[in-house]
């Protein structure tokens, strides 16, 4: 079969630390178990702090060790499936839905969204923004802002409480046909508010998932959803 | 619309700054230019440099800014759409496959990989490991190891080269019907021979797809390809 090398590259210090601590988590600790201080680990592998750092957050970034408020670096269990197939989709907030509707308001959304609803990303067009939060096993996974102009959902303008808003909103687009939706997933930073929802700290690294709801050709809907990064892997298939 | 606050979080300061620089970057920077250094821009805005560090760091994960080898931190061009849908998807290696091989070996996969594959993880089952870059725009925007047991392509085990095995283990696939698909996108961090493919340092974060191709409900392959979570989305639906 020849003689490339696929590790034919010198690995860094850190990465390989990296490698030795997810043997040590495999072979010695328990989902949920705290790990010793980083003064203890880096006297235990006999590396510098800083190359110790590296390698922890690493393995955060790979979804092995969890940072908890509060508690301090623990080993995360395996991260959970979400299901964001477009194909087992409809409306937002149709049938099979596990989303929860945490409120509803007019804002001037960021430009991006105002770009590809066509509104007006000049001026402040205000458009209805729905906040919704997906929970599985009792845990916020996902945080989300549904945007959509109110010439698509009048009824949601003029309604007494922000949840009310919301079902009507949500309900205006069920009347609407779902022609298509294409989905994007990216990197990002948990704002203050998703950091909140997600039991995050701001900035803390998530994963981006921008949907965008189509009816007789034009954008009747934006969706920036933030997932978890931590503890979520996104499936999608057939 | 009721009273609901969506901005009613106190944003900590780094996440404050973050937004402020984001709106300089919008009207002062050109994309590719590079950043005034680190004590500049922390007398400019008048924080401390932990502050400023972490709103660069987050500017950096939502892809408004570059770390570049050598050249210091630049502002970012639009992250590339990258399609991962399944749909347009046959088997790796068919028509309209941009990806590159880089050549092909056997080795004993990762334990996870092994139970996908369904051969023996305990032990030291060797498969067909396919090494593969994705290039766009003359830049490499993703790295994937390709896992096909020996059973699936025997041609693939003696060939004169690595290049020609890779060439084989492809066509074996292609002759088994492709019954499904699935999908699965999660965060991770670059190792070493993925950092060096993508022009990334070991440790970087990366978007991590996995994919199962299934033939007669036989898992036949496995791919694990890693996105630069810097410049890529990726982007499926229908």
């Amino acid at each position: 079969m020849g003689t490339t090398r696929l590790e034919a590259v010198q690995e860094p210090k850190h990465r390989h630390l990296k490698t030795v601590i997810g043997e040590a988590l495999d072979s010695e600790f328990a989902v949920g178990q705290i790990l010793p201080n980083e003064r203890e680990l880096a006297a235990r592998f006999g590396v510098a702090r800083a190359t110790l750092r590296q390698a922890l957050e690493q393995l955060t970034l790979e979804g092995r060790l969890q940072r908890r408020r509060g508690v301090g670096t623990t080993v995360a269990p395996p991260r959970m499936g979400v299901d964001v197939s477009t194909s087992s989709q409809d409306w937002p907030g149709g049938p099979g839905d596990a989303w929860e509707s945490a409120g509803c308001l007019l804002t001037a959304p960021p430009t991006a969204v105002s770009i590809a609803l066509g509104t007006d990303s000049d001026g402040d067009e205000q458009v209805h923004t729905v906040r919704r939060t997906l929970v599985r096993h009792g845990q916020p996974v996902a945080a989300e802002l549904l945007y959509v102009p109110q010439v698509f959902a009048p009824e949601g303008t003029d309604v007494p409480s922000a949840t009310a808003g919301a079902v009507e909103v949500l309900r205006a687009l069920r009347r609407l046909p779902l022609d298509g939706q294409d989905r994007a997933v990216e990197l990002g930073s948990a704002g203050a508010d998703d950091a909140k929802q997600l039991d995050r700290l701001p900035g803390a690294p998530v994963l981006v998932v921008t949907t965008r709801y189509v009816s007789a050709d034009r954008t009747a809907a934006v969706s920036v959803a933030t997932y978890r990064a931590d503890t979520c892997r996104l499936t999608f298939g057939d």
